[in-house]
């Protein structure tokens, strides 16, 4: 039994590997969604779309050897607990790289043209900054199961959801000239982020959870 | 063992139902929020955004009841299988009552205007009605395994892209005169159709995997 419990460890331990290579490919993922729509560069965009084929894989690949741990392993309690929130915390950094992917779009769409006005340049630029910050440290959560670092990332969540706030400040003010395109563009491109922080932030509670039991948002 | 087995089944069965009841949570709740849009009905959406805790609360706790029965049932194979898109599927239903708030919720914030301008009336009663039609053949799908039904989805989703294509060609029309505030509640609120119907389209296909082995979208 000590034997099958250490085969067992392991798996658990290339799961939450799994995890922190997805978690850093989607923080490069945005990083770099995030450079070609401030660039308007269409390869670093291409590139963003080309490499979510590769999150989507390793995260199907992922939640195949999860199942196949529990059917193997039958695990009960805290075990089974912390398998099925690894599938949930996949599902999230997936769709993290989703929205780096839907950023990449918006850049390739409106190429040779930027679609971000010089006014937003810096408030996203900010946005990718937070948004990147905040992917790594879902994968350092992942990693060392860290219950206040697992808080910080609802107070950089709120960081994002003010620069959020701020795009629309400059959308909605009288002085602005680009049009309902760019308006259409922007606001997609601001929910993208902001969801890209949501699902870090749910990646981060889900460990909160595991950890302790009890919800972080309660704090 | 035959009666072990009868009461899995039975336990089975009761999660296919609360998936059934969560789905038709979600088509109301689709209804009624789209309703209180077109109509700028401040209580009808405020019941949608009370209703959505109603969403939540049967989730969780069929969540829990999943993870229960793997804990004790220990299934494997197409047993485990199942347990496991149930719980995708809770995940995606849920998500499609967050989008009925979402709308309910720029109802709210517009009240007593209306958010959408009298051109776009029609456009997205259209799409509250395809929404519901999916989210009620998502319930159908669920409850029947019907894989016929599974693929029409897929097209109830082409015609729900379409109406949202045609939201976008309005906006973009010379003759758009509502400002760049309307211009996102619509881009918004045409984002939250999309994404509904994303989700109902996720769960036909989740089945349609279970009782397949096959990716719908492979046809």
């Amino acid at each position: 039994m000590q034997w099958l419990r250490s085969v067992f460890q392991d798996e658990l331990d290339s799961v939450t590997s799994t995890l922190v290579e997805l978690s850093n490919l989607v923080s490069d993922a945005i990083e770099k969604a995030t450079h070609a729509l401030l660039t308007a560069n269409l390869e670093e965009a291409e590139s963003v779309i080309a490499a979510d084929d590769r999150v989507d894989t390793v995260q199907h690949d992922l939640d195949s050897r999860i199942i196949d741990i529990i059917a193997r392993q039958q695990p009960v309690a805290s075990d089974l607990r912390a398998l099925i929130t690894a599938l949930r915390m996949s599902a999230d950094l997936e769709r993290m790289g989703d929205m780096a992917h839907h950023v990449a779009k918006i850049t390739r769409l409106r190429h040779p043209q930027g679609a971000v006005p010089s006014e937003l340049l810096l408030t996203i630029e900010e946005m990718g900054k937070v948004a990147k910050l905040i992917a790594d440290k879902a994968g350092a959560v992942i990693s060392s199961r860290d219950i206040e670092k697992a808080v910080e990332l609802e107070k950089d969540d709120d960081e994002m959801d003010k620069l959020h706030r701020k795009l629309f400040t400059t959308l909605l003010d009288d002085s602005w000239s680009h049009g309902t395109e760019t308006a259409i563009d922007i606001t997609l491109i601001g929910r993208y982020y902001e969801r890209f922080a949501d699902h870090a932030v749910s990646v981060a509670r889900r460990v909160y959870f595991l950890v302790t039991g009890k919800f972080s948002s309660e704090n």
